[in-house]
């Protein structure tokens, strides 16, 4: 963990955001996120805002897991919805009023269609937008009409906060409005990430259309059946290792990569940063 | 929890599920779980099995019940697979194969699609049946076209236990060749399930079709939109506190019923309770 | 045709079915449609009635085919509804509402929502039979809960004709009140299906026992994946053609099996050929 | 049609798609289909190319569509694969390549996998992209990432066309490498879209941040529920009787709209027109 915060931190992100999908959140046992709540605030240090993935099948466990990371010192916490019980869209619009009201942070919604199989609504999100301790909504839908849409109907709320998770939409998002995005391969190549939105924020296309590609390339290699598969996690995880951070292997129910696949991800690694290097003059230690 | 334990087993079921879907095991908290279990195995004192869900987010959170349940005295856990981190036929084979292994309890595999959005392939059943310590599926598609090529595929093994979850499917599961049902609705009435298993298992057509329409009226008023729509659990909550269970309310991300609903759900109760009494001689205190 | 028309009305059954999914209706132009129409009308003669599937993704076509129907003698239509462009409730409702005005023939409604992406609600279903000019529906949605659900519903109208595509449903259809089938397989074995049929209408439970594995077995291993993949057709038309019936080949999208597909049927003809000889004594000619 | 013809040209588009889902293509009768096309090509007079979309259940009407372009003089043909009848993607893709060798002329494909319920893939794409007659694609997943992954896996084709359909990603589409957009609102206001198109094009950011915001209200007023819903042809229809263009009713299974409805368009019509008087100087006749 102290690894993977320094190089996120030293590669200029605004914030780190623990127990997402990403960081295998949902899967990891009550007592190891609790753990990890506690280390990451304490290596923080209150750098750069921590956010904490709170998403649980239980409502109760969510708002334990909120109160944990208040004591830890955590900024906000950041919740999917419920799993399982599927609902629709006036039990999810009662079940984020409730959480942040039971939530000692404040709370950042999550759309996360793709592993909740619930879709916040625009009605649900312009309405938790009323509330004061929803301050802000991540979306990982990957419906960049659902984005804009968005944007026009949180237009009399400037503060509330709007990211998007997919990082090919990063770009995109940030030139037409979006305040920044939450992508899983920042956790590899920082500062590419954090140059594009740089780049996309100050409307600078010529940068946007050296970086964008690169990010384009990590989603289809890294990913490698990115948003069209289902093991992104293994070949994310196998890149940070070669990077020097963590095991490489995804927790349960996930696997190793096989022989090819792990092949396939160092050459795409090795090819990436050297692309990195020579956009931005960043040496990564492959 | 006395109560409808009680209730079920003096209604002559044949064994008693923990934790299910109905019974809300993957939205309570971790400490409240383990709790049920321990209570439900001591009031339980081994009259009929007692069958524990361990389905969660998590892996390791799985197993942990699957401990506790082993020394609480419970006769076997079931898993619907993960959730949140979708995954393809090869990993959830190999995570049912690992957590038969973990398990110190046999382990019965739950389909349970609508919730999970993981449909356990043919395939996948067939080899589970291999392994020694996974006992039996419950089959909760609704897709009868499944359970009979289910049927087809376990023709070798005899002894895997196939049992329903829809009970509109009791009835032709069991007179097709399936072991039982595991139904929602036997919580209300259990005479009636265990009749209508009964007239099936013994091709007593008659009384099937005398039992069998009161079922799919069941389904059709009191789980209301029943398979077709969100919240069959607030409807059948209420149906349980009229009968004398519960305190009539489900859990988070459900919530009351509305005053509409709670006429329907009494109306429903109380015809439905007739009809059982005329078809059994049962009477049902309302 | 004549081949296909004969085998079947010798093989017993009560009605024929044309240019339904497995007539591959839908996939074949206009011209060839309307002479498809022509032609069986004129070989049946009034042996049995002729049903005529209409869908179509334009109105005005489905129309334009339902008056040739009558034209040509035919006893009734079927439409599974609009496609392409998606509908909700109100709007499907209304589209049957003034089909079966334009229609000159009786209308059947075809649930068939693995082909239409449309789901016929209870509530439609209900509403249709209201209709003097809606003689009844074919469900292919695979869900006999729903099968029991609309029994229910259309308790007061036991004139309107309830009957199932899925052929491993026929039995318990049958046996718990709905009409009958129009199951692709029939075109195969046809005797196999009407005296499946014949067990269940007359609650013959050692005749079901024996004769629906069989049933099971022909989806299983002729429709190959089945309901489980994509290909039926090719299976089911290859199949045909070793019966002597028809060129083996479906039409576009679909292709000609390979060869590992084409021993397997070959395999599977034969050796239910024998089971069905053994059971009902009638030889095919493989 | 006529009209709107002029009204498109006027507005400076570069080519007009006839008969694709917004012209509800698939929903006409095959003889109205074909009348389109030659009057289209009469009135057009060359002035800008013609695309004829020839999408059917049908492959064979498909073809005889694409003949009857050719001899209309049209300039190419648009497919969006089969529907009803479900394919994987080795189907699909051998689909699109004998249809591009039974069509006369050049043919794009169309991914439209809310209407077809088919994805084709990136690797489909691919493939397609090296025959010679398959000229480009127009996207309406609304998937931006399959956009960028697409032009990935193009790089090596600059001049197979990429074009998106839905006109909330048109800015970011052409920002970030596609080639345009085929966008239902351009019927309406075709000023707002070509320019929005020339802004993104040269790299205008100012530009694009006035008129982008505009189209997200065409989308979210006009089309309503938009992506979103089932409806958004009626109030398309209804929009473009207000501006003067055709009888404001969707053809079935669509319905003329509601009173509320109607007034609410006639609201959005009024002010998107001042809009975009303002921000283009031009002027739109309601």
């Amino acid at each position: 963990v102290e690894l993977l915060v320094e190089h996120v931190v030293s590669g200029g992100v605004s914030g780190v955001f623990v127990l997402g999908t990403t960081g295998e959140g949902p899967a990891l046992p009550g007592r190891v996120r609790r753990e990890m709540i506690t280390h990451t605030c304490r290596v923080m240090t209150g750098r750069v805002p921590v956010l904490v993935g709170i998403t649980d099948s239980s409502y109760g466990d969510s708002v334990e897991l909120a109160r944990h990371a208040a004591e830890a010192g955590a900024d906000a916490v950041v919740s999917a919805g419920p799993m399982y019980y599927s609902v629709g869209d006036d039990l999810l619009c009662r079940y984020f009023e409730r959480l942040a009201s039971d939530s000692p942070l404040p709370l950042f919604l999550y759309n996360m269609p793709s592993c909740t199989h619930v879709s916040i609504s625009l009605a649900t999100v312009a309405r938790a937008a009323q509330i004061a301790n929803i301050r802000g909504i991540k979306d990982s839908s990957g419906d960049m009409g659902y984005v804009h849409q968005l944007r026009r109907a949180l237009c009399g709320r400037p503060s509330f906060t709007l990211l998007v998770g997919p990082e090919e939409l990063l770009a995109e998002s940030v030139l037409l409005g979006a305040h920044g995005g939450v992508n899983g391969g920042s956790n590899l190549w920082p500062q590419l990430y954090t140059s594009l939105y740089e780049a996309a924020a100050t409307g600078d296309l010529a940068a946007v259309s050296r970086l964008h590609p690169i990010v384009i390339e990590v989603c289809g290699r890294i990913f490698q059946s990115g948003t069209y598969g289902n093991h992104y996690l293994e070949g994310l995880k196998y890149a940070a290792s070669l990077l020097g951070i963590g095991s490489g292997v995804a927790g349960m129910p996930y696997e190793v990569l096989n022989e090819g696949g792990r092949a396939e991800i160092e050459r795409a690694v090795r090819e990436i940063s050297e692309k990195v290097h020579d956009a931005l003059g960043v040496t990564t230690p492959v």
